[in-house]
This record gives C-alpha cells, structure tokens and sequence, in this order.
C-alpha cells in the first residue's frame, strides 16, 4: 500500500466482511475520509459493505458522494472492453 | 404499470438491453427525470445500464444523484432478511 493510497479500499473477491473490517479499522485509525471503489460486478458488494458498516458498526458514517463512471479495461487477449465503476465516499463526522 | 409510477425503472433479471432500451423510450416519451432502481446484485446492472444510455444513446444525460438503503425482504420461508438498494436518478435536460 503506497502512501496516499491509505483512504481508498478497492473492493475486489475478497469476502464483503474482510473490507467491512477494514473500513472500520481505517476509521479507528483515524482516517475520517475513505473512498470505496469497485468495479462491474463488485459494485453491489461495494454499496453492501458501505451499508454494513453504517448498521452494524458506525450509524454515525455518512455518505458524502456516490461517482459511478465508465473504464475501459484490457482483457486478457489485450482487446478493450468497457468496465461500469463506482466510487462511494465516506465519512466519520 | 400504475400512473406515477413511469418514471420508475425497476432493475430484475431481464438483459441489461431491455432496461437501457427502457430508459430511453421513456426520455423520448418526455419524461425528463427517471428513478432506476435496484437490489442485491442488480445493483451492478443499473450502474451499467445508466453507463450505456449516457455513453452510447443520450450524452446530455445527467445524474442528478444516487441514493443507496437497506431494505427488509421476507425469504420463501418467511425469514426476514437485508438487502442493499440503489436508487440512481437521471435526468434529461
């Protein structure tokens, strides 16, 4: 993890409470701004670990933002398709 | 489909097309705000689907905001269960 990229948790196969957690461990560590992004299909599980953390960990959270944006990405026979992608920004007052 | 409630798109499991195609037809009807709503895993699909009538059909299009909740739903047995919702609301200038 480079310096900077600390507040950003890239929701990708892990298990939706593995980044619930570290959400919460980010707060704790007093980060009070984190971005939650995913990308295609990972976007449901970004928007369930935001609500989770919200009901079960820290009802005080807000949402500041959602961006839902367009990438494009290589497939793995180098042609370009385009990917949906989200970005939830939150916050611990 | 009950008057007042058009402007609504309701994400199931019909092909992403069918909902982009939707959201278009009601724009060209001159509904000017539509509400594309979905749940637990289509949540994903609605992003896509405002994604590709912004960037292949209506690049005027604009998302006035995007909402995300936690709903009760009953199972078959009876149980009560959460699941994410996302309410993302476009609009036509």
């Amino acid at each position: 993890m480079q310096e900077g990229d600390k507040n950003i948790i890239y929701v990708g196969k892990k298990d939706t409470m593995a980044y619930v957690l570290a959400v919460v461990s980010q707060f704790n560590q007093g980060i009070n701004e984190i971005h939650v992004k995913a990308r295609g299909r990972s976007i449901s599980k970004a928007v369930d670990i935001t609500q989770i953390v919200k009901n079960r960990f820290m009802p005080n959270m807000l949402i500041k933002g959602i961006d839902i944006s367009t990438e494009d990405v290589a497939s793995e026979d180098g042609r370009m398709s385009k990917v949906s992608s989200m970005d939830i920004t939150i916050t611990k007052p």
